[in-house]
């Protein structure tokens, strides 16, 4: 005998969270086309080498093996570098602009803990080929509306902008970019070990330097009405002109924002947010649910200068953002706003003896052509058991079939949430009652 | 720079196809749970040992390395071992009987062939837990309702039963499960190397046997109605006792499928249809397109006794299909059967100058809120650029904006089908000519 069990840090989805992920799948789907968003669907095995061109931390997690032809393989960490390398490849059959969405599963040998898997779900939506600041201003809708139609009501979406950092970091004398990067990779921190930590992690770094006025302006987060904010922090745009260029594009991007029909407690400026990657360069973004704010981002993204800089010579600048829809899944439930069934049929239709299998069936098939998605029982005896599979899955009616009903050609159905039965109806009247 | 290019044997997916797979998907899934099933998901990687129970030539294609922990893993072959070993860990919580569908990825590392890849798609249906031939009955009816809620309308599900198999080895002097299984798999190879070939292969296995009427019996087809089939190949029952339980479930299933409103003519017996895998012991079935015979099954499956046989002691009996969606997309495509836009929006809006980029974002609002999907061109500058995108993705209208729609709060819309332009609309006059 074989032990059933999955890998460490990979999971099994029973069919209540299957079909919830589905249901919401189906409804970011939605959204995401409602704006013109295609999907496509790249290999979850790449070369090795597509998927190492990147420095950081994520290599060593990288599940890499060589195939049966000994090409050095690997599995997709994310969606972003296959992105990258798919548009490169087609971007002459794609034209340009290209906005895409893609669903799908990336894998990382990260070290096992709670909540964190090794395969887990990406909802990735991205607008490439354009620096326009439609694009980014359509990038925070397409998260509002994704989130909204998953009946959250109280989010942000917390907005920076890589010009308001670096301009920060050259005012407080860091210019070369490595610099910067490290600076951004420390400040991505701050949720986890906080102002004094970030604060003596940078000593570290560059102990000539004095963090405190640097770290306190990080930290501002915009609280009031968005005009009044950015009247705040105006001052900043005398520090330098990559602060003011990264300053005034926010005030542009929340004007285009605030002319629509959005909640405007959704989008909200943070200027500690960093989003460590090196590869973005304009507007950046996390996401958090108020209610559970320790979750941290459930959607992070933003623009980038140029996405296939390792494959191309073309410039594709782009901006775009991820869900992580594991988290979010966590999320949706722990705010009880999951279906929690375990069947997708709302009838099931029960049975006494093999005499009545052809009636049961077209008795089943005709609810069905009436669009009522409805089970057969398979096996036959007590109604014990049939009843007891109903409560646990979730179907809302019992239809039965006795010796009686199979002659009269009628049913006999039990609405499971009122315990009321009704005998010897015939379809129509039985159809009505379960479609009322 | 990196040459951008998927590893042999795999592929993307460009818009134009995987709407055409969403949409696919969707129908289907729609069907699975309108007879009750329910979706689960696997890990794509497992235990290398969990794929490597059973015996054959599949077992050198599995993408087979060692993980972070030095584990030996695998990436799935199939979605039939995962469900074995799915059921086995979680039936005390599933409840049985168990109908689940699975859309997943597997992967082969197979010899590359026009038209194979290494990995694709299946998409799985099982009813488990239950020897009732309403079991088999339903998976049929499951294949009959995917295919035609595609649009598909001459194919026929081709079955057969193992037990008739299993009679006529016996009748012709083999009784050893072993040469059966030999027997089987060189039956399955009868599309490929025909008659001769199969008659030429099996002499060098039992030389001793006369395969000439063994072999003008596996090759009845049923051409007539059912009923005279069946009195057609009576005969057979007097052979064994074997053959007798294998034509008489048959006809029991054909019984239960012809009281349906079913047409008749999309399942028919076919005693040629073998399954070579080992672990069917009733009913099987292959599913031909009329028009496309050269492409092979569509959906094929049966009933095997006993699922979780390595994992569990329970008797976990169970019956299912596999629709290879990747060569169904090829067939739909051939028959015209799909979409073929590469754009998910109806309209798209285009405005002239960045003063335009507010009221743009309003108009396009607008027609989301009202359900029509809508993209906002991103870039202003000469109106050839996004009429060609246009033409080229498939918007059915294009909404301009210049400086005097803006300033009168209208619309410009041209119909990219009629080619008919209407100026100076308001937004709902716009609204209705697009809903018309």
């Amino acid at each position: 005998m074989i032990t059933p069990k999955t890998l460490s840090g990979f999971k099994d989805r029973l069919p209540k969270e299957a079909m919830a992920k589905g249901v919401v799948l189906d409804k970011l789907a939605h959204v995401f086309k409602s704006f013109g968003f295609v999907p496509i669907e790249t290999p979850h095995l790449e070369y090795a080498h597509i998927l190492t061109q990147e420095q950081g931390e994520i290599q060593k997690e990288i599940y890499r093996f060589k195939d049966h032809g000994k090409r050095e393989v690997g599995l997709r960490f994310d969606q972003t570098l296959p992105l990258a390398r798919f548009i490169a490849q087609h971007h002459s059959v794609l034209g340009l602009p290209f906005k895409r969405y893609a669903i799908g599963n990336v894998f990382r040998g990260e070290r096992a803990q709670k909540g964190r898997y090794r395969e887990f779900t990406q909802c990735d939506f991205d607008f490439i080929g354009s620096h326009s600041i439609l694009c980014d201003s359509e990038i925070i809708q397409v998260i509002i509306a994704g989130l909204r139609a998953l009946d959250l009501e109280e989010f942000s979406v917390w907005i920076n902008h890589r010009k308001i950092l670096n301009g920060l970091c050259q005012h407080f004398g860091l210019h070369a970019q490595e610099d910067t990067h490290t600076l951004l990779r420390v400040i991505d921190k701050l949720g986890k070990i906080g102002h004094e930590g970030v604060l003596l992690e940078l000593n570290t770094y560059f102990p000539e330097i004095d963090f405190k006025e640097f770290l306190s302006i990080i930290n501002t987060k915009q609280e009031e009405d968005s005009l009044e904010f950015f009247k705040r922090v105006a001052y900043l745009k005398d520090y330098n002109a990559t602060l003011k260029e990264g300053l005034e594009e926010l005030e542009r991007l929340f004007a285009l924002l605030l002319a629509l029909d959005i909640n405007p407690d959704h989008f909200k400026v943070d200027f500690s947010i960093a989003r460590g990657l090196g590869y973005y360069t304009g507007m950046v973004c996390e996401t958090t649910l108020n209610q559970l704010t320790s979750l941290g981002s459930v959607c992070s993204g933003g623009r980038y200068d140029n996405l296939s800089r390792s494959f191309s010579t073309q410039n594709l600048p782009g901006v775009g953002a991820s869900i992580g829809l594991d988290r979010l899944l966590v999320a949706l439930e722990e705010l009880e706003l999951v279906e929690s069934k375990s069947t997708s049929a709302r009838v099931l239709v029960v049975c006494m003896h093999p005499s009545h299998f052809v009636y049961a069936s077209q008795v089943a098939q005709n609810f069905r052509q009436s669009e009522v998605n409805t089970e057969l029982y398979p096996e036959i005896g007590k109604l014990k058991k049939p009843f007891s599979y109903a409560n646990q899955k979730g179907h809302e009616f019992v239809v039965v079939l006795g010796e009686e009903e199979v002659q009269k050609e009628s049913l006999t159905l039990k609405n499971m949430t009122t315990g009321l039965q009704v005998n010897h109806l015939s379809f129509l009247k039985a159809l009505a009652m379960v479609k009322e």
